[in-house]
């Protein structure tokens, strides 16, 4: 039984679709409300998949606020902020006036498309067809217009460029008109004191907001960071890629705080800080990369993304911003509340403190299902494995596994009795008991034995125990590991102490 | 400087005032929104608030999904569903029909009122004067007109009972009208295809709702649990109380699927594991009681809070409820897709097995910032202490300290480096850099070494490194502690190992 897989082939390419239905099929994503025919982009985390989730956003909480402190790169502080604010913060923040998709309808088919979409569709026709000139010379245009807002003149150039609707095939288009993408409600009772509210569209203005306070309450000394998990709601009209868009999602946000003229320092260090983060948590080299923003966003002065290689294609899942002191200053304009700190640091060039100042911030910003996506999408592993490699070719099978870090693994260890009698089982529970404080252990005395193993398998369980009839004699079980198939057998006293390290994620850090 | 304290007399009453200003003060939480005037019954965790709900929701989430599996008391494996959910949901729940409040309006000062707790008031005031019986005659009129839906006959009776606005001193009403608690807002874009949706008002049904998926790709066996933590909003009209009734708050909730008639004993089950849980935690037995439903919710057959002493009284903190198979009866109703599950597990009256049949549903439900209200209302310590013991009332003082389970506190440990000279700081970094990717530590250089004592006892740091010109020489350390005060001297290597037990999760768990 001492198997070692030997891959016979290279990996075989892996569809969206393929990961799609292996969330679903093994409880890592479910469409929301799924009785109810689902939710357009909106999708819940299974059994497995929050355990994963949970993990990675353990991991990056740790990271970020016990790994730095004052005199190494800057402490980093949590803050869990509400989803309801005040409303005037999405004013400070311009997400009232400009957090807007171009929206165009078709008369004929009733259907609506963002305008911007439509044109870097037939934009990829003029390349696809070789013309990357008259490719550029559109998504130029368009970019001007939008730039001045004149929407007339998307219209006109979507017409101009002959485009239909896929629908119905007519190009009998709506004007375009500003769609905002947040979701409002109504908080309050119905008379006069209910006022309209929103669902934050991204959780960092949450640590704007309370700069002050934690500055203040916890003392902190420039530069210092906030970081923050929680959701954030966007009306996307077209959502789509699986979990990679969706209307509801979750961010892992955090904004350093520094003084004004280090933040190229900071961002650069930060930029690198977090692909370690990622290189760590297991996902390749060649499937990261860095696109730095040509064009930057109006509160920004440098702008990076992280991309991964997902099925369809190299796509941001991380984004660290220069952000100035944009969102800051922009508070204390519309607060009339001073959001200064007092540096009380010596200038070389002066002589004296730096005194106050608004700071300027660096952030880095996740999507926690991007980066579940990601995770997920790189683990998925489907190989063409030969029964013993004396014999290559003999018995030839095709194995899927979740190849996860053992420290991101949904479930540790399973315990697998060898048969349902003879005092198998009650040392089995043992052995769980044994173990289930430190980590999450389960039993399965279902199936072969074999078909326990592929099925831990497919869910990313990194070891496998079986209790046999020497267990009984000898206190000795077998550890199964899900990368190799390979079986050694150890005392049951060893057993905490070996996958305790492994699946340890005090260990991970070390490496981060 | 081997200080025991001594307790010189009772602890003061603590009054919900000093919660708030204390939470405030060093970090805990924080209005919403503070700098545009906060929002209303919406609160958010600051530094080390963050730290301590994280805590929370880490031990109860490994309590349920790691302490129990199918030979011990059945598995319970967790989800996270997302908080959009299909509106059809929530009129299969009974939300959309009957979460509703009573209200009524001054016509005068404008004020709204829920006319319930205008009665109830009144009833209070009875009661208070010593009119029982009177008192028991006003609920029971105004719970059977509720009852009824009578909404004029509650009208006439807060008339007849002579209630008058406290701000205007008028009755002029206006009639009485149910106000439904769920926020809804706009998914899609305007266009036709746009539709209403709900922000949860309660995680359960996110549990309901998947409750097949699970079962079928976890082959999970009846009995089994689906836990759950996540946010649910409610529009609550008259929010008071600070974190403890908000209308936006968090949830850890537990869904216990069994077979019908079987539902009563893993009720009294999970009502005894429940009450373990907090006990655990350092909630102590006397300020935790079990309060029994009289009245029953529609759905459940039996129902228990468990209600901590806060500030303001003994109130629900968690709540243990036989639901029946109302939920999953009403979602197969609704979505017509069969909510069951098939038993082969032989039934020994028959000899034959049980067959299909929709689950029974023991639920647990705890507001997770109840319940960090009641644990932190329970940590905050004031203390009158002697300088030690051979001469007390010497030199009394006072001490305020969060007596937090260790493995509850938001930083375990703060190193203190004596003079910021000398290699003392550097020796301080190292010490940090040994331990900071296992717990949570900080360094703290400023302010004299007493006040940095104090500094971390007000926000419950359990253990204080000092380090001091002999640990440059001999690598050894003071610990002190937290809640004696009291210091001994340790060598570094030991540090990782004697704190790292004190403030483990694991540990903690196996009490529970």
């Amino acid at each position: 039984m001492n198997t070692t897989p030997t891959r016979t082939d290279g990996p075989p390419a892996t569809s969206l679709q393929d990961i799609i239905a292996h969330a679903k099929e093994y409880g890592f994503v479910f469409p929301s409300s799924e009785i109810y025919d689902g939710l357009q982009a909106v999708y819940d985390y299974g059994q497995n998949g929050v355990e994963l989730k949970n993990n990675l956003k353990t991991l990056w909480w740790k990271a970020m606020t016990q790994l730095h402190d004052n005199r190494d790169g800057g402490p980093v502080v949590g803050i869990d902020a509400s989803i309801f604010m005040h409303p005037l913060t999405w004013k400070a923040s311009g997400h009232v006036d400009s957090f807007n998709d171009p929206m165009i309808d078709n008369r004929d088919s009733k259907k609506r498309y963002r305008a911007d979409q439509l044109l870097e569709l037939k934009a990829e026709e003029y390349a696809n067809a070789g013309d990357a000139d008259r490719a550029q010379a559109l998504l130029n245009e368009m970019a001007r217009l939008l730039g001045e807002n004149d929407l007339d003149g998307v219209r006109n150039l979507i017409i101009a460029e002959g485009i239909k609707c896929p629908v119905s095939g007519t190009d009998n288009w709506t004007e375009v008109r500003q769609f905002n993408l947040m979701f409002s409600t109504q908080v309050g009772s119905l008379a006069e004191d209910a006022s309209l509210i929103y669902l934050r569209p991204e959780t960092a203005q949450g640590i704007f907001v309370n700069f002050l306070n934690v500055q203040k309450t916890g003392r902190m000394k420039i530069p210092f960071g906030i970081a923050q998990i929680g959701k954030a709601f966007r009306n996307e009209i077209v959502a789509r890629q699986f979990t990679f868009r969706m209307r509801e999602f979750e961010q892992m946000e955090m904004q350093f705080f520094v003084r004004p003229g280090t933040e190229m320092e900071w961002y650069e260090r930060w930029r690198d800080t977090r692909m370690k983060f990622h290189q760590a948590l297991g996902l390749p080299a060649e499937k990261l990369k860095f696109h730095v923003h040509e064009k930057l966003a109006h509160y920004a002065n440098a702008a990076v993304d992280i991309e991964y290689q997902f099925p369809f294609g190299f796509r941001e899942m991380e984004g660290i911003h220069s952000r100035t002191d944009f969102d800051l200053k922009s508070h204390q304009e519309l607060s009339r509340k001073k959001q200064q700190y007092f540096d009380n640091d010596v200038d070389p060039a002066t002589g004296k403190p730096y005194g106050n100042y608004i700071p300027y911030v660096v952030e880095t910003s996740v999507g926690a299902d991007r980066l579940f996506l990601a995770v997920f999408c790189n683990a998925f592993t489907k190989e063409t494995v030969g029964e013993g490699e004396s014999t290559p070719g003999d018995k030839q099978k095709e194995r899927t596994y979740l190849k996860l870090h053992p420290a991101l693994a949904p479930i540790k260890a399973a315990v697998f009795p060898l048969v349902r009698k003879d005092g198998l089982p009650e040392k089995a529970e043992q052995i769980v008991k044994l173990l289930r404080s430190e980590f999450r252990v389960i039993m399965e005395e279902r199936d072969a034995i074999g078909k326990r193993y592929t099925r831990q398998d497919l869910i990313g369980t990194p070891f496998c125990i079986a209790v046999d009839y020497q267990t009984i004699e000898d206190d000795t079980v077998t550890i199964r590991y899900r990368d190799t198939t390979e079986q050694i057998r150890v005392p049951i006293s060893e057993l905490k102490a070996r996958i305790g390290q492994e699946v340890s994620m005090e260990r991970l850090l070390e490496q981060m």
